[in-house]
């Protein structure tokens, strides 16, 4: 519209345009680049140390009494802190010794193949070299798909096939080629102590710490996720809305239950970048816990697995009544209540570096689960039958409780449904007057019936929720490992009364019934 | 034993124990070099690439003419074939291009900087690079933390850090610096053409094949996971073995079930960074496939952890019993038969690069849920209630059952537990002579009760297999949306009867009766 208003008025409007453009493109950059230094604000102060370090290694080649010590060599120094200093110290640490390692080992084989080379003529020189050029490179990139040395080292054999290459080429032409490399290695050894003062020394930023609250952050996002799955099941109105979710499959990202679990399902190679850089952290080398959060990170994974599963029950078609759902609320709330404080106080032990004991008293999962199990057996028995005669039975049983017990028992029929055989049997055996009489009775503590098919995603929900206790115990096993590795301090009994002993923590095994086979 | 038998013949011994260590070390690290090759054969191949590459880049240097039209630069062109040349086409071309851009760029703005700084004195000069060495860096660096620019340009990044501070650093001391910037820039393009020649024509390895068999892979991981899931469940003797290993975490490791979904629930990051080097591949570029892959992957791990809590039922400490798992036996299996075979249907489908039809006759998975709600709906209704008085109610049910029709309906009623006082109850009303009748009977077509809580684990499975069906809706929905995203040749009605359209794709919820609550 603007554009066809007038030509003369067109190129200043279309001016304009260009004008508000860039100044929103520039607020939105402005925004970001905020945004980036607000979320983590070590990220800000890891650029400022990056700068310092080449200002600082470019002042040996820019200031004339150190240039004069190092030469021209010095450039060597500015190019290992560009490549070297990384993020945490963890990170550059390895980086910094694998380079120093590769770099060492380079020389010397390196040297070893010059000595060689050089009792031979110019020719065979050459031959010799281009031999072993493809020998080391052929040798060297495949020893990187070893699994250990991939995950461990492979940042030094990198550097150990580049250092290699460029001496033993080098030394074709280049008389001096050792006293070059000596040189090098001694400015990158400058570079490399620059970098790990500046990491190691001014503020520093920990692998290891990053790892240890990712995982507390893990426990934290799964508690939410409980909380609010167990709310949404048992509150109809937001239930519906999840309806619409499973149709709009991308809308789950903003889904709060799927927010909380969704860092714990993703985290395996996180963890283990953060356990590598972390194991050559100083503080970390001597206990080996980063090893643990590992593991953990698994476990907790498996655990994320059930809860969205758990997630899943909110999602399905077939609903189980509201009136089913509520019976079984209480016990059901209270379960994930008690989960969720212990998930809390799990990350809460691990955020203070505190050992956990699963047998404070304000441990309750496993009296709650009692309890819920409680509620579910104190169900009648189930009759599964392959016919459909049952359901004439169930009508009779009706019947016969009305007739022998009169009003104790009240219950509703369920409405009848004309083209299911079995119910058209009933009515034949039911007279007018006794349906009048069943028909609209429900007392409060009165009986509810429902499909099978209806039952099941409860059943499934509540199965779950069972699963995910003796998952939990799987979850608080390493926990109490991490806190022995890490060698974490002590429990303290400060806010419980009772003193308990923390020797063996209690396995779900216990507290289940035992499996048995109905009678058959 | 051996040290201590004589000091004469331990020393022999010990030296024979040395040598026979070795031995098996030598053979152990044999077989395990072996073994990596075996796995998978490309990386014989990409190492004797490296091994060519490199001693081709060293004629650059050994050879005497060219070395007279090249100069001492040769030797960058060595140290580019090192660290752009990787595994795979699209890592190569990624870290290249990221690698040519960011010397590029590098060197424009050294040059503006040079030009700036020359205008001014000595002192000033070294100022003012230092300046800007340490804006640049801390600039750049700060720039890494944006996500796009980390993901798709990082190397790029580095490498620009890198030339810049080598090109600005140097120009203070070599006049002709720009001149040597200029000769590197030639044979590192040399460099990153011998890499790019080697990596696009030779032996080339793909990305974007690999992201589209490891695709293919998790199809027939899954399927095999839901096959043995099913098989254990309803087999007892396995079950049993089964509960041994939710008590030794570690042993799950071997499960051929997890070994199944294993490969997908940690598929994200390798999925990515696939994702990342395809989309620098020429045959990719086009059609952005890679990103329906990536999509892909997410739903076919949120498949995943469906089939972890479908294993986690085969785990529970309750189990149903096996007389009653048997009641539903033929539909489960159908179901996850016809699940295995679409999964391998959609795999295939994906192997040939064929669209999928969703509705080709073959696909019966609707079916045969239809048919497992159909069998479980024939179950008669449960009756819940908060108290348990219902108990005397079925009792009853029996009772009336048999007097009204005879020998027609045989129940067995379930064992006598005599600390319930409803069953307590249940004895006052029967007579002895009931009793003795009713124990012991059970037809082939009968009645199995069970307690709710022996219902429950059942009811998860059937409930999470009807889930993996909704799941795996949505899984043809993106196979579907891949085969028009990466243009795969039309579906082949060569081994289909009937003529079907593939417009729409069914949903599951045209397959589930609607939901509806109880009478309340």
């Amino acid at each position: 519209m603007e554009v066809m208003s007038g030509k003369n008025n067109s190129f200043c409007l279309n001016n304009g345009d260009v004008v508000e453009k860039i100044k929103r493109l520039g607020r939105l950059t402005c925004r970001k680049i905020w945004k980036v230094g607000k979320e983590d604000k070590r990220r800000v102060i890891h650029s400022l140390k990056v700068g310092i370090s080449l200002s600082l290694v470019s002042l040996l080649y820019l200031m004339e009494p150190l240039f004069k010590g190092i030469g021209e060599n010095a450039i060597w120094a500015v190019m290992t802190v560009v490549v070297v200093l990384e993020f945490t110290t963890g990170a550059t640490l390895y980086k910094g010794l694998n380079r120093g390692l590769g770099t060492l080992l380079a020389g010397l084989l390196a040297f070893l193949i010059e000595r060689i080379a050089n009792e031979s003529g110019h020719i065979f020189h050459a031959a010799f070299i281009g031999t072993a050029v493809f020998l080391v490179g052929a040798v060297t990139t495949y020893m990187r798909f070893f699994s250990h040395i991939k995950k461990n080292y492979d940042y030094g054999v990198v550097i150990f096939l580049l250092t290699f290459n460029l001496i033993t080429v080098s030394s074709y032409r280049v008389d001096s080629v050792l006293k070059i490399a000596h040189e090098r290695f001694y400015t990158i050894a400058i570079g490399c102590g620059i970098c790990l003062l500046m990491s190691l020394f001014i503020f520093p930023i920990w692998s290891g710490e990053d790892l240890h609250l990712s995982t507390v952050a893990k426990f934290e996002g799964l508690a939410k996720s409980i909380e609010v799955c167990i709310n949404e099941y048992f509150s109809d109105g937001i239930i519906n809305q999840q309806e619409e979710k499973v149709r709009n499959y991308s809308m789950e990202m903003e889904d709060p239950i799927y927010k909380g679990y969704k860092a714990v399902l993703d985290s395996k190679s996180s963890d283990e970048t953060l356990a590598l850089y972390a194991s050559w952290e100083p503080r970390y080398l001597r206990s080996c816990s980063w090893q643990q959060y590992v593991k953990l990170g698994t476990v907790l994974r498996h655990f994320g697995y059930t809860i969205v599963a758990l997630h899943g029950c909110l999602q399905t078609e077939i609903k189980t009544p509201q009136s089913v759902r509520v019976l079984f609320k209480d016990p059901c709330n209270r379960l994930a209540r008690e989960m969720t404080k212990t998930l809390k106080e799990l990350g809460d032990s691990i955020r203070n570096r505190r050992k956990y004991c699963p047998e404070i008293p304000s441990n309750h999962v496993h009296e709650a689960l009692q309890d819920l199990i409680d509620v579910l057996k104190s169900q009648p028995r189930l009759f599964l039958s392959t016919n459909s005669n049952t359901n004439i039975l169930l009508a009779l049983a009706t019947l016969a409780t009305r007739q022998k017990s009169g009003k104790d028992f009240l219950l509703s029929l369920p409405s009848v449904n004309n083209d299911d055989p079995a119910r058209l049997g009933l009515s034949h055996v039911l007279k007018e007057g006794d349906k009048k009489i069943l028909r609209p009775t429900l007392s409060k503590n009165g009986i509810t019936s429902l499909e099978f098919l209806e039952a099941l995603p409860f059943a499934a929900f509540a199965s779950l929720l069972v699963e995910t206790v003796a998952r939990l115990d799987l979850v608080i096993e390493q926990v109490v490992e991490l806190g022995k590795v890490a060698q974490f301090k002590e429990f303290s009994h400060d806010d419980v009364v009772i003193n308990v002993s923390c020797d063996n923590n209690p396995r779900v095994e216990s507290e289940f019934p035992s499996s048995h086979t109905a009678a058959d």
